[in-house]
Formats: C-alpha cells, structure tokens, sequence
C-alpha cells in the first residue's frame, strides 16, 4: 500500500513499536529469560521445531515459555500446552505479523518467574513481521525446502535481518526437486556472518546442533 | 498493528484501492480478458500452476497473459516469459500483497489486444492480500498440503472470501503426514457454496478438473 499510505504515519507506527519492544527486552532481562523471534511461512514447521526444543530443554530442568501468534485459532497453543509448557494464545484478527504491544500483554498473562527461555511464533508469513521487533534477543527465521529454492532471492531484507536460519524438512528435498544447497548460498551472500543450519525436525535430525549454535 | 494504526486511515487506504479495482475490472471487461488474483504462501504452487494452465490454454489458442508479484527478484517473472506467454514483474519492495494500483500500472504495459487471459500472481502470503480486491473475475486461492492441516482454521476470513481453493501437492500427503480430506472439509464449513479441487501440478493431476471449475 506504499502509494497510498501516509509515510509520517507509517514511521510513527515503527517507532512506537521500537519504544514496546525496547521495554519487552528489560522486562524479560529483568526476568533473566531468553527470548526467540520465531519467523516463518505457513507449514515451514515453526510450531515443532519449537516443540522439539522444549523437550530437549526440559531433560535438562529448563523452564520453556511459548507466545503462540496466529490470525485465528488456537490449534498451536494447544500443541504447545500438551507438550507441557505455558502459552499464551495471541489471535492477530487481521493483522499479519506480531507487534511488540501484543508481545507487552502477553508477558503479563505468564509467570515469567518460572521461565528461563521464552519463544514467540509469529504469525506464517515472512514479509511483514520484518519491521517489527519484539524485544527478543535473536530472531530466528524458518524456512521449509518445500518453499522452493528461490526463497533467499525472493525476501533479501528478512533474511539480511536473520540472527539465524533453519531450513527445515531437508527429509522431502528430493521429493520437490529442491537442492538446499542453493538456499544456503544464496543466504550466504545476503547474511554472511549469520548461520544456516539444516534441520528435519520430524526426525529430530540438526536440532542438537541448532541448539548448540543458540546456546541452549 | 490494529492497535497504533488510524482505523479511519486504513478506511481510506481501502476505499481508495476499491476505486481503482472498479477501474481496473472496467478496463478487463472492455477488451475482454478474463482476470484471475490467484493468491498462497510461498512455496504453494502458484507460479507453477499457472505455467499448467498457460501451457493447456495456449494449445487451445487462448493468449494468456500473467503479472508476476513478488516483494523482490524476478524468478517467476523470467519462468512466465519461458513460458511463451506476455508477461510483467512487478516487485512491491517491503510490501505484503499487491493492490490495485499495482495492476492499474502493470495493465499499462501489456498489450491488452492480445490478451484473452490474464493470471496475476500475487506476494506469496496468505493474510495479508486479503483485503485488496484487484479488479479481477475470481480470486483462487492455492495452499500445499504442505502447509499442514490446519490451514483453513487459521484463516478462516481468506478462505471464507475465497471463489475456488487449489489444495495441491496431493502427492507429498503421505510424507508429511497430512490428509486432505480435513482441509477438505474444514473449507466446506467456513465457504460451502465454493468448489476446492485437489490437485498435483508437478504430475499434471487434477488440471483438468479445475479448468472446468474456472471455466477455461
């Protein structure tokens, strides 16, 4: 909606998020909690990969936390508590990304007391949750091979933004005719400093060593 | 970002965008084309449903036309040209969905005499497009049973505005764990009266079945 869209206002929006999420960053540093910006399409696996971590944190006594952000429904919340740890249930409506005013009241409906890592799902799209921080201390961005092998050249800006890449289900790369080695090139040119790693959470295949390069 | 955004600005923003689709449709009708916003995640099949398609049409005779929407890059762009079929790129930057304007503009560049069918492929998500009506005959909205079967529920509001849903990737079902029939009949609860046809493009399935529905 560039053409028709007031600018002024658009930067008013921007700041007034950046102001929310710099607030959200001291709350969850006071808490001693590390949080994770977990982006991604539909389907690129952002709810199990989050789901197979917290298991993984679980054995060793970490306390997980989840904010599940979806425009309607709450079938990942539920997959969230079944795994045995507190959600919360954001439904955007409309809107097409979290903002850092739904992650403030979200915080205030957890115990962030018994909670040592934190993961908000955004909603499944990669273009707009771009220019809205959360205060999260790294923003991690999934991407499944099923998206096809142009997926980098498609969306520089988010993946220049990257703290750090999963490219999931490498299981059905042959099935889809996709050579993952393209997208992780790709990404490299676009993000040279931040990792990709390969991951087929299904089989819990590359979580050891995503876990590792998040330090957790 | 409903909460710090001016909803008489968004008010605007889409009245204005509905003007211009009126136009648009206008301006279709009067040469003649039949237009169709075919909308979906990355990853879904849409480019390469429309190549399907363009590929049966031009045996038939009909000269197709399609407009190539992506946030940046022009893979599908260059993949129509392949095609044989006139085509143009249009990349919206930071831009979420396409709006009318967008097509106001691209329609100046394309020869309309020589057009019977136009595809417009919008941004690869599903939320945010929405709201911003084209100017075209139909939307057809394309999900992957990739994406989970839980699509439908997490965007009731797209589906229930949808005039027809391609469910492809029929073929990866099993890999992924995912059965059609849900989708199938969650879609029929929240739009009953529109047609969801199953397809697998990459094997040339259902194809058939769907122009029929799109009367093609």
């Amino acid at each position: 909606m560039h053409e028709i869209f007031d600018i002024s206002m658009e930067k008013n929006i921007l700041e007034a998020n950046l102001r929310i999420a710099e607030d959200n960053e001291k709350k969850l540093k006071k808490y001693g909690i590390r949080a994770f910006d977990v982006l991604g399409s539909i389907g690129s696996g952002k709810t199990a990969l989050i789901e197979c971590i917290a298991e993984e944190l679980k054995k060793k006594g970490v306390n997980v936390g989840a904010i599940a952000g979806d425009v309607a429904g709450d079938d990942d919340y539920k997959r969230f508590l079944k795994c045995g740890i507190q959600a919360v249930n954001v439904n955007t409506g409309k809107e097409c990304h979290l903002d850092a005013h739904y992650i403030e009241h979200a915080l205030e409906k957890l115990n962030l007391d018994q909670m040592d890592v934190l993961f908000i799902e955004n909603i499944g799209n990669l273009v707009c949750p771009a220019d809205f921080p959360l205060g999260t201390e790294k923003r991690v961005i999934v991407i499944s091979v099923t998206e096809g092998d142009d997926m980098v050249r498609k969306h520089p800006i988010i993946f220049a933004q990257a703290d750090i890449v999963v490219l999931n289900k490498t299981d059905l790369a042959e099935y889809v005719d996709v050579d993952p080695n393209i997208i992780v090139s790709d990404f490299s040119r676009v993000n040279p400093n931040a990792a990709i790693i390969l991951t087929d959470v299904k089989h819990k295949k590359g979580i050891d060593e995503l876990m590792r390069v998040l330090n957790l």
